[in-house]
This record gives structure tokens, sequence and C-alpha cells, in this order.
């Protein structure tokens, strides 16, 4: 299993109706079949610069890299992401034990 | 319920015995009454610089406060984190749905 997930920070202001059309937006990611368990996040620690993340899991590499070609990844990617996400960093994790 | 993440990178060589026991060492703060859901975690990304992640979930602003004056908390980050522990940023997660 591999747990993508992005913190980022949006330029809408806090709160307004530009930052909860974004979020809703998002929902889209979740109808294409490789996603699972996919999370909307607020982020709330004051030591990095980031208001929200989002969180999804993959069965596999090839999940992983089937979602990133996916249409309608791409096309939120281009029509929203792009446009109003003024910072982001990705961190894809897969659980283990020592 | 939040979600108390930090990616990390150590000093140690990848793969080494050092690495290994520092890891291994991690495993007393599962004991902490107010710790859940503790993973060990890869960081398989290449757009971030760290290697590993721990993440736990807390009931509760103040177990999260509780865990972070704990004493095995205290000591694992005195006596491991700061010596071990070169680079990480820590990301605290509150699930919502939009």
């Amino acid at each position: 299993m591999i747990r993508h997930t992005v913190a980022f920070k949006l330029k809408h202001a806090p709160g307004s109706e530009a930052e909860a059309a974004f979020l809703e937006a998002a929902r889209v990611l979740t109808t294409i079949a490789a996603v699972r368990n996919f999370e909307w996040l607020r982020q709330v620690s004051p030591k990095n610069p980031f208001a929200f993340g989002f969180s999804m899991e993959f069965a596999s590499q090839q999940d992983y890299e089937s979602y990133n070609v996916h249409p309608e990844h791409v096309r939120f990617v281009e029509t929203r992401w792009k446009p109003e996400v003024v910072d982001f960093l990705e961190i894809d994790y897969v659980p283990f034990e020592p």
C-alpha cells in the first residue's frame, strides 16, 4: 500500500466560498477507481505553512501511476490545482514494521 | 481526532544498524496511552528530502498535549531524536468532509 499525501495552501481567503468550492471540486478524485481512503484534511500545526491536505491510498505502484495519468486527475490539476494552490508538498508513505 | 505526523531524515546510512536501532527505539512511543494507530512509514516520494515518517493519532488536543510532555516522549526526543535526526517536518491533520 502506498499512501499519497499532499499538504497545500490555497490562494483563497480562509473560510471563503472559493476555498469551499476548491475543496468540493476535489471530490472528483474519489471517483477514480484506484483511489482508496481519500481524506480531506485540515492542517493544524503552526510548524509548517500549509492549511489543508489530501490523503489517499493505492494498492500498488501501478494503481498510483494509473491515477497520475487519469483524465479526471489531470483535469483537476490543470483547471483547479495549478490556478488555486500557491504552495504544496507531496509526501508518500509506505507503512512498515521495524 | 488529530493525526500527528513527522517526516524525517536520519544521519545514519540507509540500511545501517544504527538506522534500524533508531526505528526500533521509537517503539516506546507506542506504549504511551494517548497514542493511537502509531505507524512507521517509509517515505518514497522523490519530491521531498525525507526518508521516513511516523504517524500517530490522538483523540483530543488534551491527549496530544499529554503526549508532548510525557516522560517517555521527552526522553526519546532528547536521547534519540535530537542526536540522530538531521531534518524533519511536522504536519498535523484533522480529517473533515467538505
